[in-house]
């Protein structure tokens, strides 16, 4: 049960039932009394009462990501729940999945624990960055509760982003496969979210300041399993190339699968890079060299942000941009 | 502020405590005033008083895991996740790591929730096995809440434990290197743990029902990285071996690489068996045998038994004992 029950139960808006649990003196007696009616009914206590109670702050917060069986989101959300715990706050933890509806339905689950903030982890709550109504449900959240985005970026009030440049890393491994004289290089990517999307504009952008085509068959998405991916590849047989820009580094692994496979020589005629350094990374063979885009550094720029406004009232930036790093082991001869 | 801490404040034990919220006749009135008292001075608010305020169950379930950086428990709580929140429980998590200390403060805190169950993912709860003061501060806990267990077993009333045959497959492994003819199987694991010690108590049986000796030589900790296991394998000159059982699928990895940087040829020269069969048995290269430990069944028949607690009040089974798979890959010839 939270606001948005309320509202609904009361046939009113959220910000009605806001303003009756503020005690404002916009709202008719009326609408006051249905509002409290409802509340009373389904026994409703909003912040505002709890703090009356003396309960104030739960010293919890809201994690929320589409699925902890991810290493990276593994990673960040156990840095965010060590770091937290640090300085006296429980998480609580959501698993949404990916589709929009799950991830709705999952912020106002969290929204109605009593948090004290909310965490987003992973850059499918940005939705695909260009309609901004995918990203309204952030931003209607947000005025509940202040937002923390990691690893992605949305416009809006009471919402903090941090994010790695991305574009940036994907520019430069681009461009260096250029000038190492390959050919054709392959942008192999998952979803399609806002970080896969600045990943294939800094990867176009190299493309274009070279003067080489962006070819469309060279963009190839999947999101299936490390050798479906690999299958996938071998059975395209037509398609070609010399290099891969992996989105993710279990994505890198097919690619060296492949390569296998395909007897290619590995970096000479095939150089493969990743994305986010995790430990697959240095399980395949030869080691992947791969695109260090800072998870933890993301999470502690977080935790640092989020301490000082909620023990010191201080403003925390709206967005943050940190530079990946490239990590050179054996797949690339750079 | 939970059941310990107003038992400290008011210089009573948890029975009293538990006695006057419960409103026993066997608590003097002296006492009852006092455990009161301490009770209003620090707002607490006990279960049976919450429920007495119409707020009941929160519907929420408390998971205690050591790391959820780790891909097995990463899973584990991904799963449990998901499931619980399709019965309608939400989850508090929290991440303990291996010391007693620790363990022994999240579970306090994470009683202080008003969780409806506490579920602890990964051996390292039931300390090493072999002396019940390590695992005293469970059945303490298990006064105030139903605790499950996933991959350890501790006895105790209203503790319930799911857990895979650790000892049976270790054994298998074991035997069908003494078949296929090797002579020194090496021992390879991280920490010492309930599961850990039934993973070296099956190897060390199939030893002796083959004749063959158990030498400490052969059993070998590291709880380094993939890497700097390697190196202390390579270092270690007079140790020989021509199969590895290893704990978890990134020691097996470790001894993988040991094997490329030896020359030994996989699996003829040295056979690699892992555990976990986790993503990364399927990185490395060749890819790996390993002993899928069903974690996700044990998740299953957790979330399963739970529910049945509590929504029918069926009572759980104590222990239930899930055999493991071995997953045949590239890393062994049987």
């Amino acid at each position: 049960m939270n606001i948005y029950d309320i509202a609904k139960l009361a046939g009113v808006s959220i910000a009605t039932v806001s303003r009756v649990v503020n005690d404002s003196a916009k709202v008719s007696g009326k609408t006051r009394a249905k509002v409290l009616g409802v509340m009373e009914e389904v026994g409703y206590i909003p912040n505002i009462f709890a703090r009356g109670l003396g309960l104030n702050s739960m010293r919890t917060i809201g994690i929320l990501c589409p699925d902890i069986s991810d290493i990276y989101m593994a990673n960040a959300v156990s840095y965010l729940e060590k770091n937290l715990n640090k300085h006296g706050y429980d998480c609580i933890l959501g698993c949404s999945g990916h589709r929009q509806e799950e991830k709705e339905k999952y912020i106002k689950l969290l929204l109605s624990k009593r948090i004290d903030t909310l965490v987003l982890v992973g850059s499918t709550y940005a939705g695909k960055g260009d309609n901004p109504a995918e990203t309204e449900y952030l931003r209607l959240a947000a005025k509940e509760t202040p937002i923390f985005m990691i690893n992605a970026y949305v416009p809006g009030e009471n919402i903090y982003c941090a994010y790695a440049d991305d574009f940036q890393a994907a520019y430069e491994v681009t461009a260096a496969y250029i000038r190492r004289g390959k050919k054709r290089i392959l942008f192999l990517s998952n979803a399609r979210s806002f970080s896969g999307d600045q990943k294939r504009a800094g990867y176009e952008k190299a493309l274009i300041d070279n003067a080489y085509p962006v070819d469309g068959a060279l963009i190839f998405y999947s999101e299936h399993s490390i050798h479906d991916t690999r299958d996938m590849l071998l059975l395209n047989k037509k398609l070609e190339f010399d290099g891969v820009l992996a989105t993710e580094d279990s994505l890198a692994i097919a690619a060296v699968k492949y390569a296998k496979t395909k007897n290619l020589a590995i970096p000479a005629e095939l150089s493969v890079v990743g994305f986010n350094n995790s430990r697959l990374s240095i399980c395949c063979e030869p080691e992947l060299t791969t695109i260090d885009n800072k998870g933890e550094i993301l999470c502690a720029v977080t935790v640092e942000q989020m301490i000082s406004l909620l023990e010191e009232k201080v403003q925390p930036k709206e967005k943050i941009s940190v530079p990946c790093e490239i990590i050179k082991r054996n797949t690339t001869d750079f």
